[in-house]
């Protein structure tokens, strides 16, 4: 696609247009990279969506001491099955840039922690069937697999370094996280629904996961551009979003006397999967503007990288270095008047070469500024995570407990939630 | 050196380990990189190191009138081009690793600077010699060659994500960034002694540079290791430290009546080439530690990933993928017991991975952390500097004013400097 890198056979001696045009080069093959990226975070995305869909059907399944959905359950898995082989194949295909470049570390580890749980999914299954697994047990192991795949796109998200393919990765990891939050939700409401009732602990957990979605979208809504908005609030208008805002109360209320009917499993699930595919129909134009905003950048950088390797050419041409004469710019351009060029040529090429890396060295430092608000949000994000189940495994809480506990903290110190978080991380060793 | 990544060459199918290893070459890959960074640093450094030399000598040059340092300034200039030939060597020698990895856009192109203002270094002494160039600005000429040389370091130690090494740089950047605040003291004393005045820009000048010392050298010690300390404190103790503050005295404190002894030139430069030659003996100190500290963790680390591939076979002799167990992890850790392993070694293996995955996740996140703290400190040294230019070249203003603009900014805002100085980078494009 782009201009292959110079290979390491050195120049005679280096000079700063073949510098110039290097940094170019960078910039294109990292936009290259990215949309790699982007194709591997939806086939990822397509694979949770079908994960997330199965641990709702094991739930009512399971929940209904496999009374219901049995056969949907089947297709589901082979729905799964056909998207995890896509998910495999996509991996392979990018297998050279993945482990060729020293720049992923985190990320290829967690394609390990991905590829480990999927490679089990066969032995869930079976012990799901055989009804020798507690339901509570299946959501977990889902819940860990799906959350592998998240933290792959997690990774795959920091690998991008332009701010505005950036900040679309961060809208769309928020909306695969708030996603995840509401599939977590179906899990375990079709648990109770399907039971009929819905314990104290089961009713906080669900309390949990709604309170959990609201802030992923929060920040999702801040980083995903107008079309984006425009789907999510005529999603959010839909008229059947009261009857699930009824269950969604039928199932934090606990209420130790009166069982619910247990019918209600079936339209719990379906309007949940309605909720859930409008979730994932959103993921899919993000993935579709991720993808256009990285060709058109793409083509940016090439026709600027043709520009300049033209401009070299042309000195090369000339017969000289491209760095013929004394030019003071940034800091001493006030003073440049005092410098006596040692001819006008000289001056006009000298200029046009360093204007040329000064407007790049520019470009950059903006670009590294606008990007690091992008980082910010993704790593606030990650870092509460990461805390979080960093307590749950310390202090063997469950996940809204470690929330809980770490707003406690925030409060208590009067810090920022991604603060406090971030201090956790800093512990790890201590919590281990 | 370390075993090279693995080629495009796919797998059957990806599997868990394969993406570990590829994860733990990543690292060891990446130490190495740091290696040659750390190659590129000395020599910068020590290129930077002739030219400031070769700066003070040549404004006592000019400032009287070619009667004082001709020969001293010809040898100086001799070093220098042996020394742009070292740094020249080396850029050819990681040209391979600079260009062949889009890791490095940034670094590139302050390269592209760099090489540009060395270009041109010639044409600048002809002037000098020929006394065609006021002292001013040649002393603007070579600032601006050596701040594109810093700023190659800075961008150098930017690709650094080791948290321990990436602190020592940030000593290192901040410790060339405070020797070369000296180096200028040094050019503009050597100026004003040689002339027997100081205008009273002048003396505001001798001042912002003499706190600007002090701001690089506090964040030096803080990251600083005790031997460093040590012989920081050593030098601090030096008895002919008292003459520099008398001589500082005078250069700052204007008195247009009496005119200074233009001797006091030669004790000027001797004395503050004597404090700019132990902060070289500091850096090369640092240096040192880095390249110590590289070597440690690249064993540590190529360790890590030998007993791990030896694993990994053995896994693979059993004949078996190395993902044969449903085990659950991290937040379902509490809730494994549920789950029952297809076989007693299934279980062992399955472990036995998957704690590796983990492991290597939770150092890579505690890593992070880490390395957070250092590139924070990296960030907000640069982001002044950098504002600071713009305003400089936007405001038409001279360094010490620009500081003093974004001094008062943060005062005005209640704001910290450097969440000051990254608005206005942030706003650069308003500002040209």
């Amino acid at each position: 696609m782009a201009p292959a890198m110079p290979n390491s056979v050195s120049p005679a001696r280096p000079r700063a247009g073949d510098y110039l045009i290097a940094s170019k080069r960078c910039e294109l093959h990292n936009l290259e990279r990215f949309l790699q990226m982007g194709k591997l975070v939806l086939t990822t995305g397509n694979l949770v969506h079908r994960l997330q869909r199965e641990r709702g059907a094991t739930n009512v399944f399971l929940g209904s001491g496999g009374t219901r959905f049995s056969s949907e359950l089947s297709s589901m898995v082979r729905d799964s099955d056909q998207q995890q082989r896509a998910f495999e194949q996509e991996l392979m295909e990018i297998h050279g840039t993945l482990t060729g470049q020293p720049t992923s570390t985190s990320l290829l580890n967690s394609i390990a922690a991905a590829l480990h749980g999927l490679a089990s999914l066969p032995d869930l299954r079976r012990e799901v069937r055989s009804h020798s697994l507690p339901a509570e047990a299946a959501i977990h192991a889902y819940v860990e697999r799906i959350g592998h795949l998240l933290t792959l796109v997690f990774d795959a998200a920091e690998t991008v370094v332009d701010p505005a393919i950036a900040s679309m990765m961060v809208a769309m990891v928020n909306l695969m996280q708030g996603k995840e939050m509401a599939g977590q939700e179906r899990a375990w409401g079709s648990l109770g629904f399907s039971r009929g009732r819905f314990s104290h602990a089961l009713s906080r957990r669900m309390t949990h996961l709604i309170d959990a979605q609201e802030q992923s979208f929060t920040v999702f809504t801040r980083f995903a551009d107008t079309d984006l908005l425009t789907l999510w609030r005529s999603h959010n208008g839909e008229p059947w979003w009261q009857e699930i805002r009824r269950l969604r109360g039928l199932a934090c209320s606990v209420n130790r006397d009166r069982s619910l009917d247990t019918g209600l499993a079936d339209s719990w699930f379906a309007l949940m999967t309605r909720r859930i595919d409008q979730l994932k129909e959103l993921e899919d134009l993000v993935e579709d503007h991720f993808h256009r905003r990285c060709i058109e950048r793409y083509t940016e950088a090439r026709n600027a990288l043709a520009h300049e390797e033209k401009l070299m050419e042309s000195l090369d041409e000339s017969g000289r270095a491209p760095d013929p004469v004394l030019v003071v710019c940034t800091a001493g351009e006030a003073d440049s008047e005092n410098v006596l060029p040692s001819s006008e040529t000289g001056r006009r090429l000298g200029r046009s070469i360093m204007d040329l890396v000064q407007q790049q060295a520019r470009r950059l430092d903006q670009v590294n500024q606008e990007l690091n608000q992008a980082r910010e949000a993704l790593e606030d994000r990650r870092a509460i995570e990461k805390a979080a189940a960093i307590l749950m495994q310390h202090q063997q809480v469950c996940e809204s407990e470690a929330h809980k506990q770490l707003r406690r903290l925030a409060m208590d110190q009067g810090r920022k939630l991604p603060e406090v978080a971030r201090s956790v991380l800093s512990m790890t060793g201590l919590l281990r």
